[in-house]
């Protein structure tokens, strides 16, 4: 890994890649394609781009049930608890409506109401995200947002991976869709014969999924625009090498673009992590992924104490970061921007992708700075709630005229005058 | 108004209108622009399309204090009541961090941390939206945003509004900068010479604001894409044609492109409004706006009872929606798409757009269904919080490593799997 003494981090600005206007073009076209033929232009897609011609979109309900029987028993138990965990901790996350009376009698509040659709878009292509089905979805649910569809490319095979439909029936979603790519965002987004459109569409995909979401964000909701996963291990001398590698390692298989840095005030730390990145890469099965995110992306960052270090992660706003270190709690208040904080040496971040409760669709690319991980804030909406008085007019309508007529907005101040002035509700 | 008797609301289909490729291509060459020139770019733009000639793009000090010789005293009391208002109700929205012990003593929780920066956009032009200042600027500080940043076009004396001054001086804010359009929208996305780059830009603005937040969306946080003003009034037998008349007028004369919709249940009420808007339309100053909002985008909706109008509101999906019926809080339930709900005959649109309190920052054209008023929570982030242990590593760590096997992820069943067995943290 790349070693950084002088606390130059203008690493950080390779992160943000210009996507080419060629692929913004193609994306454009074929999310017009999909709103003028719909079903059709899918199809030709689903041909062109994933090499399967699709008899039907949706999923049928009986191939759902037929892949529980290629998934081993015990993965099925483990999505089944993670499925829990993740639900106890988003059911913390629940808004609620209120309303206050403040003076004259008026009413001011808010009222939450879930969104009525959502779409979650499931990766697919080599491999299988049965978590992302619990992660996108769940918070949903949770939510009580009515109609949640799924939507996934077909493998190879011609079918939805069967994780991932496992994973679905187990949160209970039936609606379930065989497509991916920018075509599967704009059929979520603008309907299709047998796709009608969703509110709102979250999840992670690859360049052209994300350049689709925020070409049709504004007509409908996105997420985020998620870019390679991250992870920042803030490690003091305490931490153990071979664990710390590990993790720096977990994220490094996912993408060659994916940034592992371990940010740490101890030289001899980054040494045996450096040591232990090099001994374990070979062995792992997709080494041939790792590798170029360790050689090429990856950093060691050294800091001359925590304060310091803390601060090199806010400028760092990780996906996720783990604070590997002695008492994690003391440096948690300086720490501003990161999307998941993992505490201690056992809090290794795969915990997080799979089990733990709190959501693993988490924003990258610095967007930590300002977004947060879904939630089921990400699948509410608050409505301002307003009733006004008659006492409260004549209290404070003259102000309001007063800053209405000083905007030039006339037909404001008299909205409000004509109430006044023991004007009744019957005429 | 035109009426709609048979249900169709296909009108509401005329909403979204899409941006011409020419004027997204304008705004992408002012980004790229004011990206490679900086200063000198805002200058020559502020120049071209404001007709000013700007010596500073900063506004010094001295000139906020000599905007409250412009402005009526009146005024400026109305606008501290309205700020202080707005405080009130948006310190009740600010949302807490938590942490929970579950089993195995893991700690799970989340952390909310205010974002660094905030660009405040407050459109200009022919008129000047002090209210905007206050709604823009407040939830941000309420949130606790170290850096609120305002940025206005200048008027043709070369001077941002006194109003706008006001306003902004009344709540601390000292950073505010000349400019206006995509040229502004780009400044506070990427930074200039003078101004610093924010982390989310919030507020109004025309169509070529509305492009610009769009395509920096993704390098910087945005609030959301805002259309022309909206309200739909549901009103019954019981309501006052004359005060629901100078509502939809109010909304009216923003722009000829804003929307103003009576839903009723009586026949009655809606020939008296109709007249009612004929009537008050011609006194108007702004009827040359309003004028074509009531004629080509006004509609009269009849329901056949409040069930039935409570769906054609949320078919709507408007930004302020008046309950002028009754018993308001007997039909708010069955709405579920509105960004600010006012209830009851006193509950005048205009009380929200200055003074009630609530946000008047309001999803558009249809984006109520998965949208909401800017608020606190506009100025916050989560971030996730795991603290895992040893005894919960033993107990989950072999279903957390089967699950990362099964979606191919050897490397992060190892790094969970290490921590296993007995390991302790110090070699």
């Amino acid at each position: 890994m790349e070693w950084i003494e002088n606390g130059d981090l203008s690493f950080l600005k390779k992160r943000k890649v210009e996507a080419k206007e060629a692929a913004q073009q193609s994306v454009r076209e074929i999310i017009a394609r999909v709103r003028d033929e719909g079903d059709k232009a899918l199809k030709d897609y689903t041909k062109q781009f994933d090499g399967v011609e699709l008899g039907e979109l949706r999923v049928p309900n009986e191939a759902i049930a037929a892949a529980y029987r290629h998934v081993p028993e015990k993965v099925i138990q483990a999505i089944r608890q993670a499925a829990e965990n993740i639900r106890a901790f988003h059911e913390k996350q629940k808004p609620s409506s209120w309303t206050e009376t403040v003076e004259h009698g008026v009413v001011l509040g808010q009222k939450v109401t879930p969104l009525d659709s959502v779409g979650v878009y499931v990766p697919g292509g080599t491999a299988s995200y049965p978590s992302s089905v619990l992660m996108g979805a769940v918070p949903a649910l949770v939510a009580g947002v009515g109609r949640v569809v799924l939507i996934s490319p077909p493998q190879k095979n011609g079918l939805i991976a069967y994780g991932v439909l496992v994973a679905a029936h187990e949160i209970g979603i039936k609606e379930i869709y065989q497509a991916g790519g920018a075509q599967a965002i704009a059929a979520l987004a603008y309907g299709t014969e047998t796709i009608r459109p969703v509110d709102k569409i979250v999840g992670p995909g690859n360049l052209y999924v994300m350049l689709a979401k925020k070409q049709v964000f504004g007509d409908v909701a996105i997420d985020s625009l998620a870019g390679p996963s991250e992870i920042a291990v803030l490690a003091d001398e305490t931490a153990h090498p071979e664990w710390v590698a590990a993790d720096l390692l977990s994220q490094a298989e996912h993408d060659k673009m994916s940034m592992p840095v371990l940010v740490t005030t101890s030289r001899s730390l980054a040494e045996k992590v450096d040591q232990e990145v090099e001994r374990q890469l070979p062995a792992l099965p997709r080494h041939e992924i790792a590798g170029p995110s360790i050689e090429t992306v990856g950093k060691i960052v050294l800091a001359a104490n925590l304060k310091d270090a803390a601060e090199i992660v806010n400028q760092i706003a990780p996906e996720h970061l783990e604070l590997a270190i002695a008492d994690p709690e003391s440096v948690l208040p300086l720490i501003r921007h990161a999307g998941a904080i993992f505490l201690g040496m056992y809090s290794s971040e795969p915990v997080g992708d799979y089990f733990a409760g709190p959501n693993h669709i988490i924003p990258t690319n610095g967007s930590a700075r300002y977004a947060s991980p879904l939630g089921v804030e990400s699948f509410v909406k608050r409505s301002s709630l307003i009733r006004y008085t008659d006492e409260a007019l004549e209290a404070n309508g003259s102000a309001i005229a007063d800053f209405a007529r000083f905007e030039g907005l006339e037909g404001h101040a008299q909205a409000v005058e004509k109430r006044m002035k023991g004007a009744t509700v019957h005429e």
